[in-house]
This record gives C-alpha cells, sequence and structure tokens, in this order.
C-alpha cells in the first residue's frame, strides 16, 4: 500500500494521534529502533508507515510507503523519522504482588517522564504510579525519551492511594529535619518511593501520607539535583542488583 | 535607567550574547533566581535588565529598568523572564590538586551538560573536562539546566589529555566484557570518569586511554540509561559522602 497525500483520511486521523484528546487505545511509535523494540516486545502494531525507497520492515505485511512529508505531519520531531507506527496501548490491572513501586506527583516534563521510567526499568521498579495533574504518558516526548522502555513497565494513573496502605511510604525530600540519609535507609518489602514535581516537590498530602523521610547525601553547595537525576540515584542505590 | 527600545544599542548588543559567537567574556543570566545565585556566589554582573514595575534587586546600582518586548529580545525562554544579566566568565587555571574529575566526550545536548555540572556540585566532583566537539558551556539552556551551579563548578576545555597520565581512568561503558560493576569498583585516589555522549559512546581513543572500565549494574530488559542519570548514579555512589 501507498499513501502520498497529507490529506488521505488514514493519515488524518494517525495525526489526531499527536493531541492527547484522541489517545484513546491508541498511540504513536516514532523512529525505526523505537518500533522494532515495540515489535520484539510483542505489542499490536495497527499502522506502519514507512518513508518510500528505504527498505525497512521487510517481513511487514500491510506496510503503508509513504513520503517525508506525510511522515512530517504524523510525528513530533523536527526531522521526521523513517517510520512511524500507530500501536495499541497495553492495559494492566494492578496486583497486590507489587512490592517496589515509585510514585511521580504531578510531573509535568514528559522527558523527565520517559527517562524516570527508563531508569524504573533498569532498576528493577514493579510498577510506576502517576499522581495528580501529570503530562500524558503517551506524549510522543515521553514515548521517545523511554527509549524502547515505555511498555516494558506498568504504568497508573491513580487518584485513590489505599492500595498502599500496608506498604512503606518514603517521600523523598531536600535537605531538612526529620529525613535520614539515603545511604542509611534499607527498604522494607513492599515500598511506596515518592517523588514531588521540580517544581513544587511533594504536596503536604503525600508529605503526610509518608511512613519515612529520605534525602540524598549531597554538598551543601547545592540546594537540590534534577528530578531524573534524584530518582535515578534512589532507585539505583536502593533496587539494583 | 530606563530602556524601552528593542533597538537600543546595548540591547543589541545584549542580544547577540544568545549566539556562541559573541559570547567570549560575558554570558546571559536568565531569571531573577539564576541571577540571584549568581550575585550571591559574587560573580560579575555587568549589566541588569528588569522588568519595569516589579520591585527586583532594589541595592542594585546602574539596574535598567525594561519593557517584556526587550527581555524577550534578549532571552532564550518562551515566556521571557522578570530579569536577565550579563555576567563576567571566571577564567580558572587546571590545579593538580583536583582529585575528582570527570570527562564529557561529545556532549550536544545543553540540558544534560547543565544538569550533570549540577550533580557534579553536588557529589563533590573537583572539577569537569569537555572534550571533543561539545555544546557550548555558556548555552543559555545549559545555564538554565545548572539552576545556579554552573559558577560553582571548575570547567575546562580540553584536547590534550597528558594531565590525567597519573590518574586511574575509568571508562563508563554498557554492559560487555572487561568491565566490573560499579558497586565493585573503588576509586583511587586521583581519578578521571570519563562518559560518552548519548548518541555514539566513547570514543576508542578514550576506551583506550582507560585504565579500567565501570559498569553500571542493571536489568538485562534495559540498554542503557539517560546520560545524565548515569552520571549523576556514578558521581553519587563514588562521591557522595
Amino acid at each position: 500500500m501507498k499513501i502520498t497525500s497529507v490529506n488521505n483520511e488514514l493519515v488524518k486521523e494517525t495525526a489526531k494521534l499527536l493531541q492527547k484528546k484522541y489517545r484513546k487505545d491508541l498511540f504513536l511509535l516514532e523512529g525505526v529502533k523505537c518500533i522494532e523494540e515495540a515489535v520484539n516486545f510483542g505489542l499490536e502494531i495497527v499502522h506502519l508507515f514507512v518513508e518510500e525507497g528505504e527498505d525497512l520492515f521487510k517481513d511487514f505485511e500491510n506496510k503503508i510507503e509513504t513520503t517525508e512529508a506525510v511522515l512530517s505531519k504524523i510525528s513530533s520531531t523536527e526531522t521526521p523519522p523513517k517510520a512511524v507506527a500507530v500501536a495499541k496501548k497495553i492495559k494492566r490491572e494492578w496486583s497486590h504482588l507489587y512490592k517496589k513501586v515509585i510514585l511521580l506527583e504531578g510531573i509535568k516534563d514528559a522527558g523527565n517522564l520517559g527517562t524516570i521510567l527508563r531508569s524504573a526499568c533498569a532498576f528493577n521498579i514493579d510498577a510506576v504510579i502517576l499522581y495528580g495533574d501529570t503530562v500524558d504518558l503517551y506524549n510522543p516526548k515521553c514515548v521517545r525519551s523511554t527509549v524502547g522502555n515505555l511498555w516494558k513497565i506498568p504504568v497508573f494513573e491513580m487518584n485513590d492511594l489505599s492500595v498502599f496502605e500496608n506498604y512503606e511510604r518514603i517521600a523523598t525530600l531536600p535537605k531538612s529535619n526529620n529525613t535520614i540519609w539515603l545511604k542509611d535507609y534499607i527498604p522494607q518489602d513492599k515500598v511506596l518511593i515518592m517523588f514531588g514535581s521540580e517544581a513544587s516537590g511533594l504536596s503536604e498530602e503525600l508529605k503526610n501520607f509518608a511512613t519515612q523521610n529520605v534525602t540524598i547525601e549531597m554538598s551543601d553547595k547545592v540546594e537540590s539535583l534534577n528530578l531524573s537525576v534524584s530518582a535515578g540515584v534512589i532507585m539505583y542505590k536502593l533496587f539494583a542488583n
């Protein structure tokens, strides 16, 4: 199949997935490597657009050959990728077997969210909770920043945290009283590690919900770390093996 | 003093500092917090532009009150900051007392560079080396990403690494043979930790220059971490106290 017009109906439908309100069951994968990782994982690919003349995804049936202009219309990067796919979101159910869980409150930066999901996969986190008003997980920039790891880890948007009543609940905070150093903290079997947004930190509600406060030991010269770095350091220290 | 025209000569000169080729001795500080941090540190401020009607930097002599349009012209953010300053770069000499040094090869992302400098300050690094073709340290996005830490740590652009002949030289690499895990590595007194770019990793030249290879222990599901996260984790593990 070949599509060369940016006004083609399927192209227009696909371009809508750049907007959050249209990403109900489907989302966009941009770039060859990202699509390969998704295919290897077993993600369901609904449509696959490939630039004409490029010898890509040979075994894929129903591949759509198309132009750079079309690829540009259905992608979010400055330079259009050689391939764009439409994939089905994975729906998962919460499981009480999730023991190592991180929570991100009010995270607004898609790059930070994607980077943290990538680190969470690397450091054996069982699930990630998005709490409060957060950027969309399927935002193309977030998908890119996970570098093919988005679908490897369960992510849940939650407004009710009652499933964590019997977890140890850690507030990660800047230097202050009432916190212990990360190096001195040994996590319990079931633990929820909570991170606030870079702009406003953790809300009072979540600070009150915490059973323990933890701070990364660092020089007094510096007020705080970048959120992705904080999360990476804490997950490495507690859960890498 | 008050300037309201975007065509004012000083405004035009200041706007040039958005381009690397004009940043010889001077660079831009965007935003009140960043300028405050720089002033507290003792950085020399050459000009200070403040939005008219805002009650900012009261004690500062020769403050220039100006319009949003001027602030927009002399800054790089989408929403112009309430204040922009022109500051003098700090020139530093290499010292053999620098014992904990990191090297960034070919780093192209200004946000990553700024974030790594922020982490380097937090984790007591003595100096940072920029090697190969890298983004400009005084790029406004890099300055912003350091969140007021740029001037707290010595940074050197180097093409000749002979000062590191008697250092232990660590290549940070993805999983492979010939590397030891980060958890098992204990740094010597004088150590250079080398990080490659996110796109291409360390060059063969620097791999050959290394005396030891170190890898962050992580899940087999994930190929690698974001560069800022890798650097943060390694610096935390080795040098936080």
